[in-house]
């Protein structure tokens, strides 16, 4: 008999990170470890409890998730074998009977509550806000009388776990809004390059180095990469200093990707890589010709060539 | 009889921003209005009723704060007039009597709560959080009872408003932490230039421009201008689009600044200038002295007289 | 009685050079000044002797003429009126009834010389080479035996002014060859633009200072001009330091050539501009749509808005 | 019995090149081939009759040797060994008995006339120039009546091998004119570094690429090395196309310099490797730290690392 494998995630069942656990095919049949935040997640994955972590990493509207950012940027230990996206919306629901007139107080995570002003805005003009802590607690808390709001903001999956009233749907103000999930496990080596890959980096500039950020980008643009997402963090330990989250495309295994990390490792006082992994939209890389593996090849053949002191062909 | 001038600020007293408007010398015997968010005193001036609002900026331990850079993003005729910086650290109070050894659950706002975090671990392990909706509410929320906690986390100023029982000082995981203020006003003619200024903008990238963050970049660099923040947000409409807040060394009336300014513009789909003003450190602005405002005007004067068709002196 | 004008070029007739002062309409009709070289034809225009001189500047095989561009740096005063193209190449000639088997020696300026090496290595393997001082010179030393050769490698508009018989012609090593003269005025306004213009440039590059090259070509590529020439001449006081002769497409009246011109000025120590002046070719110059002219006037137009403190629209 | 080396060299003895070829300890009793021109000297290595030739490369008043840079980027199977430089002035003479104010007619070598035009125009300004093939070949001509003059230009050797007489010493222009001379050897294996030593390169640049002459020198400055000479040469084929010859600081035994080969191999169409050898002025290569052989080390370290899949330390 196997033995099965245990994935964490923000629970509980109903969150959108759920949803995201949920594209992932080898999670199918296995054990399923909700947690109360990213840091649990990351600590099951570093201390063995659990073989990977479901994390939010990027909100399409809300930017980064700073403590997903900032936890990868200081545990060693983790990689990323996978991202998945998952479509952002949300519903208003309340217990069971409740009309949208009787609400007054709305309960709502703060970044959800973010993403929902404009409908808000229209329909509960004279409504307070009291904040839960996940898309799925707001409700719980309505439904069991602990939060005092007669009406929560929730992710769409609640209504398949919990007895609430659908008040309206589709109350993002944005129609767009995708989260960017990824899953995290421990220090791997890099899965085969599949054509359709990116890599994710953090890297912390070198002080005292004006156009340091300028030095950094042109690591990759001269090596005709790509960069799909790039924020800045604070380091933290004064204003002003800063560590980029990057997304370059392209894998590990790609010569021209070998060589920036050379470079970005040469330049900057510290890389976390966390991993080369399949884009979620299975969209093939593209690059100039000249970047291509075999012209790296090439080049290094020509310099063995001229250190062997034989003459050119 | 003069007429007083009305600030908003993220209320109630006791806040660390109430702190940064009392370094406000201008603002001593106005009115001061505390108001419940940032888009609340960004309404206030641009409405006419407030002449200014102080709004947190910046943290240099949890980073831009979002909603003050996107408000500031999306809100035409504003100014930012002048910044200020305050030390951020934390207390834990809690109703008059109470002692560390009862506390169970903690009710404070989200991002301090985050900023506590080595210290809560060490002295309440196993306590519970409640989310609170300002650094002064968590308090409040214990005194009165609306939340379920028995101890806030809170800022210091707290002590001389409300009646607490102070737990524990300098709960803060970092020392030197300090969050960034900025006075903004309805737009205006930018105050004449001290030496020590910086500029803010914010900068949309063009799309389907690889390397566009570098030539954002290059405008400054090539004039010798430093930049002392540089921070992504996401547009909003896809993931992966951003728009850059920026603060540059130096004043719109530089004959550098000036010239990228220019040069941005021409660059970016969207610029918004959010002010030239002096630097809460007072630190004259260093550049290499080949970016002098005279080399500015000698380089007008030369080119003039090329297209005079004077033969050069 | 209109008064005619001087054009000075290297004679005698039959030369090159000739053949681009034909190319100018203008000068039909006027007064043509043979001189000896290039340092007698400026110095002709500067001192109100000629109205023009037509001088080559750059060979496509033997790279740029050193004398023209090392005169043209140091000479204050004039300017590039306009460019003509001549296809080079070259007849062997020699007295009436002489026989190629006769040659033993062959007269020839050295460039010319050096661009028959091909044929010469071919058809004349033992021959020996007298200097002479122009491409007609060489025959006419040859016809007076004052050089001591019997054939000369001379421009084939020399049968049309001396009784030569023509033992080989085009025995030229490059059938394109070609080499660009300018004609050179005194200095005065800049032409209309034509929309098929370039801008000569001679830029001193800042000492002890690395990358300088690199960033004086940053000031055209940043405003999207294209360099259809650049070629470097030593300063003359010590090893490694130069001075670049650049062509640059577009005219000083476009908007981006306005503003790379005050940027080269306030970087180099020393910029000679030599004209904005028709293409040879009159091919229209393409750039980037965002380095357009309306686009700096737009921005032009923002920045005053910014500093009348007026809010945007 | 040891067999001894031939040098060849541009003759005849008394020459500069001779000169430079005195500079060389190991050519020291060593025999010594005097010959015409470039070109013959560089078929004499690579033919076997030679075992190195001595030739000059550039002059700090003329510029680059357009003969030499032009054979070295065509003539595959050469390198540089080493480079030696010779301060240039020169000396008018003439047959013994001769005095200054009979000279109407001058010999020189077209280049050494030209960094004599200073001293021409003030002490004959009414001579006449016949131009001679070296700057020994001058004199020879004036002493055995072959050339129609009184007097030549000539190296100041000269006076060691033929009876002539001097009418003025140090006639150059400028006193610190100096040539800059290279030992060409078969392509052989690099010599091990000395910490002061120069690579020399000929570069092509790809076609229809606006900024690859800029792309061409970031690879250098990107890896911190310094160009101590950079010089323009026209393929040849059509106007606006080059080569670059470029002499940068360092040995390709350097691990950036190692680094920077590469990438410029992958960027050009053709480079030409002439050598990393011993500078002239023995002065020790500085480098920011930054880019020293240890970060390279380590930063391969780390990728291996990566790849294993092991945690990092």
């Amino acid at each position: 008999m196997t033995e099965r494998r245990t994935y964490s995630y923000l629970g509980p069942a109903g969150t959108f990170t759920e949803a995201a656990l949920a594209q992932v095919p080898e999670a199918r049949g296995q054990v399923w470890n909700p947690v109360h935040n990213v840091g649990e997640a990351l600590a099951d994955v570093l201390e063995g409890r659990s073989d990977a972590a479901m994390i939010a990493i990027e909100n399409s509207i809300e930017g980064g998730v700073s403590t997903t950012l900032d936890a990868l940027a200081t545990l060693p230990g983790l990689r990323i074998a996978g991202e998945y996206l998952v479509a952002v919306n949300f519903v208003l629901v309340g217990r069971p009977g409740i009309r949208l007139e009787d609400v007054q107080v709305v309960a709502a995570h703060p970044v959800a509550y973010a993403q929902c002003h404009g409908w808000l805005g229209e329909h509960l003009p004279r409504h307070a806000h009291v904040p839960a802590a996940s898309n799925v607690a707001s409700a719980l808390g309505v439904l069991d009388g602990s939060l005092p709001a007669q009406a929560a903001i929730a992710a769409p999956g609640v209504v398949q776990h919990q007895d609430v009233e659908v008040l309206a749907e589709q109350i993002g103000d944005n129609d767009n809004a995708v989260t960017r999930f990824v899953l995290v496990t421990p220090t791997t080596v890099p899965p085969a390059p599949t054509g359709a890959d990116k890599t994710s980096l953090i890297i912390e500039l070198p002080v005292d180095q004006p156009g340091a950020l300028l030095e950094m980008l042109e690591q990759f643009s001269t090596r005709g990469i790509n960069l799909s997402a790039i924020q800045s963090r604070p380091i933290g330990d004064e204003l002003g200093r800063y560590r980029f989250v990057i997304d370059a495309d392209g894998h590990i295994h790609d010569e021209r990707m070998y060589d920036a990390l050379l470079g970005i490792r040469r330049f900057s006082p510290r890389v976390v890589f966390l991993g080369s992994y399949p884009r979620a939209d299975r969209r093939i890389v593209q690059y100039p010709e000249r970047y291509a593996d075999d012209i790296f090849v090439e080049a290094r053949d020509w310099i063995r060539g001229l250190l062997s002191g034989e003459p050119e062909a």
